[in-house]
């Protein structure tokens, strides 16, 4: 029987080349122009499945963008791993930072650049390549299930219904997501927790047209500066949120927990080196892991009025928006803090300006136990494929369907995520390592046997 | 003889046909785009002046836009005005919110709809048309010249130095400016002062590039954030602004003034009406006509940064970035402010940013004494055309030139507006009432008569 590695070794420019035209897909769920796109890509993951031994993939329409399933059943009796992963990607915008086009993949330096690179195409698709070796070697040791959603970025919101309408059909015995990140391949990790996410979108409306602004200016408020006001008054000296309420639900790390996240390795030179900055920023009494994965935080991910072009224009303008969105943690509630913050922001706006406040989707933190049968697995996977221990850490990022999956199906997550912080995920110039891609392939099967056998 | 009433009334619609031909060049300085077109534009200028009946005319090419002069000079021992307009205009966005092209001009409800209709080639125009009417007619009292520049938007830095290089070419006993407005076309008013301005752009970078903002949020100053608390730290409570040393050099008008000021008719349910406002706002203690007219003030142009297209995206971006405008009064320095800007803008950036801000164009405050013959000539031109005597009021607006022109020219300005400030100058939709043009046209050559007549 050919080895999983050698099969790999056999197969890999083809297993390159496969994600490379994946990845020329410009899946973008935030965008009603890629609608076809995103069609597109449902259509060619399905094919990939088919391709890689499942015995049936379908294409789910819902309200938004498709559902790609897939399932492979050796034996109804055997363990049922559920691969979730999701084809739809950030906006690439800004295009002018990127190197090369966000839709035409490119490998430089070991690296494939590309919107969706490591989140989430390249590293879903190294499951479907581990199914494909494990079939083509006659080695699936129990069944495998596979959810490949298209609206991850813009908060899962019909994939929930679907869960729910498909229980069934999704029943196994763990989720498997790789959507996250790696301390370091030198320092390999496992992700125990994501944060959740409330979105919120404000719009400030002083004047019903844009003013001059010396024939008003001084007369009217300026709805740029009373969004910097609202803004500016949401975190405190130390940085800390003060909307009021917002800690209430907050489960803190106990001293165990944030004794055993200290251990991990931190450089902070190495860190605001690449960063660029000269000093970093955050809660006061938390450690930079620590702010990134057991506080929640409140970000602004955009801002805009007013005249933006070349040169000046004295305009007093009419309106001005914000894009403001929040990590939680255990306990909090997506919902809770979401209303939370659209009732702030329209009750802290003065008499002077108008404000609409729009909630956008949001999704709940979910943290899994290390303890687990499944969370052994893929410990003992990535020691078997790495040589070393997998460090548990807390991720900072969010996968809104998490906890309800696990509600609807009764069984835990397992992240075994393969990217970098460093793979400017969201960002121009989102990378994933070759190395990182072909690691992960290799180190899957391995979860698959140690969970079979743990059953 | 014809009377100036009657060679209008035959020509009213010629003059509206050309001035429309004129409002169709998109001639916006701040665009580079927009180069050819304000040339073509300037030789449309130069054209009309020719046709209007001025002896020579000239397009001085500039490092800039072209500047266009004219004179026309009946006898060199007769008083000599100097009329001064821009055939520039401001950037038309958002062009979404017009309800026609800005550069197709239209008449709707007796009203020129165009970008520039108002400010200013509709008002500098009247000028134009007011030399016909006295070149045919046989009755211009005096010389007149024509100073039609391109740069009046983007702050006039060539204009100086043309002014500098040519005292004797521009040698004039007044300066006559239709670029502002009237309190209405029942309460005539004549502007005794315009605002100076001081003009800057602030960028704020945080990380060297976009992040993940679940990943690095928390950690990282969010350039948008920061931003914000700069710019709210700008206004304390009172609304007055806070930058060390700003109200410094601020001549206080005198109570005498102030109460002069407080008999202009202002209704403010009307105004806040108008405006769609609930409350009005701006700094404690000074009225709504002192606040736009004899207190500087601090406004936001612009403000940019992070995601601003559909939908959400979970940034934390790498920069942020707003115009920031100051109106300023008698005896404020443009420069000096315009270094105090700068400066506090860099200088309250906390370490976890960078901040660099760069100076765009500025213009000082100025103001005209109402007992010069140049003025009462105004004012008796608008009694005799209105039937009513004008009032004096301070001007919100700034034209950076007139403190210039007046110093290396040796004379006094006249302004004299026929807007309104609800002409949504610098605005979308900007139009110019067909009353207002033709009134302006009517009453300019009772100007020449009564100023030729005082010498």
């Amino acid at each position: 029987m050919t080895s999983w590695k050698d099969y790999q070794e056999k197969n890999k420019d083809r297993f390159l080349q496969e994600l490379l035209d994946l990845l020329r897909i410009p899946s973008v769920s935030a965008k009603s122009e890629c609608r076809e796109d995103m069609k597109r890509c449902a259509e060619a993951v399905k094919k990939s499945l088919l391709e890689a031994g499942v015995d049936r993939a379908e294409v789910y329409n819902t309200d938004g963008h498709p559902i790609v399933y897939g399932e492979k059943i050796v034996d109804p009796s055997k363990p049922t791993v559920l691969v979730y992963g999701h084809y739809d990607v950030q906006p690439a915008e800004p295009l002018e930072l990127w190197n090369s086009p966000p839709f035409e993949p490119v490998v430089r330096d070991g690296k494939i650049y590309a919107r969706g690179s490591a989140d989430d195409k390249g590293q879903f698709y190294m499951h479907v390549k581990a199914l494909e070796i494990m079939t083509k070697t006659n080695s699936l040791p129990g069944n495998i299930k596979f959810l490949i959603e298209g609206e991850e970025e813009v908060g899962s919101s019909n994939l929930g219904k679907f869960v729910r309408a498909n229980k069934e059909l999704l029943k196994a015995d763990v989720i498997l997501i790789s959507d996250s990140s790696m301390l370091s391949m030198d320092t390999p990790s496992i992700d125990i927790g994501v944060r959740g996410l409330s979105y919120i979108q404000v719009e400030v409306t002083g004047p019903n047209r844009d003013l001059h602004s010396g024939i008003y200016g001084g007369a009217v408020a300026n709805p740029i500066l009373i969004l910097s006001k609202m803004i500016a008054s949401c975190h405190d000296e130390n940085n800390r949120i003060t909307i009021p309420g917002f800690y209430d639900d907050v489960l803190e790390a106990s001293e165990a927990e944030r004794k055993l996240m200290a251990q991990a390795p931190y450089d902070e030179a190495a860190y605001k080196h690449d960063l660029g900055v000269k000093e970093l920023w955050g809660e006061k009494g938390y450690t930079t892991n620590e702010r990134t994965g057991i506080r929640p935080t409140l970000e602004l991910n955009g801002i805009w009025g007013g005249y933006t072009g070349e040169g000046s224009k004295t305009v007093l303008p009419s309106k001005a928006f914000a894009k403001i969105s929040a990590r939680l943690v255990p306990n909090q509630s997506s919902e809770k803090i979401t209303a939370m913050l659209l009732d702030h922001f329209r009750k802290i706006a003065p008499a002077s300006v108008r404000v609409e406040a729009e909630a956008f989707h949001g999704g709940e933190p979910y943290i899994t136990p290390i303890d687990s049968p499944a969370y052994q697995a893929a410990a003992k996977a990535i020691q078997t494929s790495f040589g070393k221990n997998a460090i548990p850490v807390r991720g900072g990022g969010s996968i809104p369907i998490c906890s309800i999956m696990e509600k609807e199906l009764g069984v835990k997550i397992v992240f075994m995520g393969f990217g970098l912080d460093s793979d400017n995920l969201h960002s121009p110039n989102e990378k994933f390592d070759l190395f990182n891609y072909y690691k992960g392939i290799e180190t899957i099967p391995y979860f698959h046997k140690f969970f079979a056998e743990s059953r």
